[in-house]
């Protein structure tokens, strides 16, 4: 197995916030992995990728469907590990590019488990990328913790109860996929008064994001998945 | 005030882990912005940028103390934030350079906020970088969050009891500047038996780092104040 296979963070939609080194890998290998929910779909990842690098790879699409269905998706991991396997087994470099940052939620991080147990001799190497979290925080301008400040990241919203209780007890709470919980969010802060700061944003990264500081706009709303909310304790 | 201010994260150490745009904008950029804990010591940031970028730029040093005499600390940055607004207010733009991701514990938000007080008109621009904790993953090939997991970022130790209830409650805790408790931490973790992995990192993204997963091999020994401890719930 002489081929190596780089799992490459693209970052969070802007090709300028892909690193020198994501670039250079991305124009010496001659395989681009590109995952994707439905196959007939446009990757998001893959037009990041050419928006900073302009050359004609072998592309190969990777199935990885949206579902609960925990035995559906080890299937579908299992059957990308095979096909990057054969990719290796030919001698070929091969990058699996993916959006933002391979080691925060990144499926990229599944299929490398099912490489390992298929081939643990497989050379891989991930290369860290930009979060959509650290470009939120960016564009606001507030800090996603400073000095002896934690921070949590939670990736879904829990029960109230559980919510309100990591509000309390963390200066710095990012909610990931929070789109479709906004009532309960907009109670928990109105119980707490004026002690937090809330911003969002919506498609982070991408030509039609969109951001707020005010809650109020968002009640009623039908709000994008990938929707992202940082509350930070007022100072 | 027709001069900008970048807030530029170089990343973790490796000049090829600055983004594309960190890089064309320190290679525009007149002046480039040095935090310096102490006047006369190297700057790492300055490495960094200067590792991926040759240009002879008007090298400002801006002096921030590692102390926790606040006054002192405010005075500091309320001398930097001068600084930086005579340089804004000739016309140059400027790159405040620093390691890591500026919304991740650094003093670019502190002196930024000194900065919009002064000159509130102030053009200003932060531009993310990669965080050595997403280094640290990416080189362990653990990821820091996967699925529905948390992930929760202690810059420092607290007392052992609500060490070891953050632990309780998380699947994945990062601890940062972790290097004098390891005693406490691993008391901890014998508590709890096999539940959890530990990965430690010490120089992160340097050439002298140094990796282990075996905490028994830190214990007694003086650790770098640079180290991070990443605690994932055993799968």
């Amino acid at each position: 197995m002489n081929g190596k296979l780089y799992g490459i963070g693209v970052g969070p939609g802007d090709p300028e916030l892909l690193t020198l080194k994501a670039k250079r890998i991305l124009e010496q290998v001659e395989v681009l992995l590109v995952p994707k929910s439905k196959m007939e779909k446009r990757s998001i990842a893959l037009e990041i990728a050419k928006g900073a690098v302009d050359k004609d790879w072998q592309q190969v699409d990777l199935h990885m469907p949206m579902t609960a269905d925990k035995a559906e998706l080890i299937k579908s991991w299992q059957q990308a590990a095979k096909q990057i396997a054969n990719i290796l087994q030919e001698g070929k470099d091969a990058a699996f590019v993916t959006l933002g940052d391979p080691s925060l939620y990144s499926t990229f991080t599944y299929v490398m488990k099912h490489i390992k147990a298929l081939a643990p001799e497989a050379l891989i190497e991930i290369v860290p990328g930009i979060s959509s979290i650290n470009l939120m925080a960016a564009t606001y301008q507030v800090p996603l913790a400073e000095s002896e400040e934690s921070v949590v990241i939670i990736p879904a919203l829990k029960d109230k109860e559980s919510l309100e209780q990591t509000i309390n007890q963390f200066d710095n709470v990012v909610l990931l996929k929070a789109g479709n919980q906004i009532q309960k969010l907009s109670d928990i802060l109105a119980e707490l008064g004026q002690e937090k700061d809330f911003y969002y944003a919506s498609r982070c990264g991408f030509a039609d994001s969109y951001y707020t500081e005010d809650i109020t706009e968002l009640l009623d709303r039908k709000l994008d998945y990938l929707s992202t909310i940082i509350i930070k304790k007022k100072k």
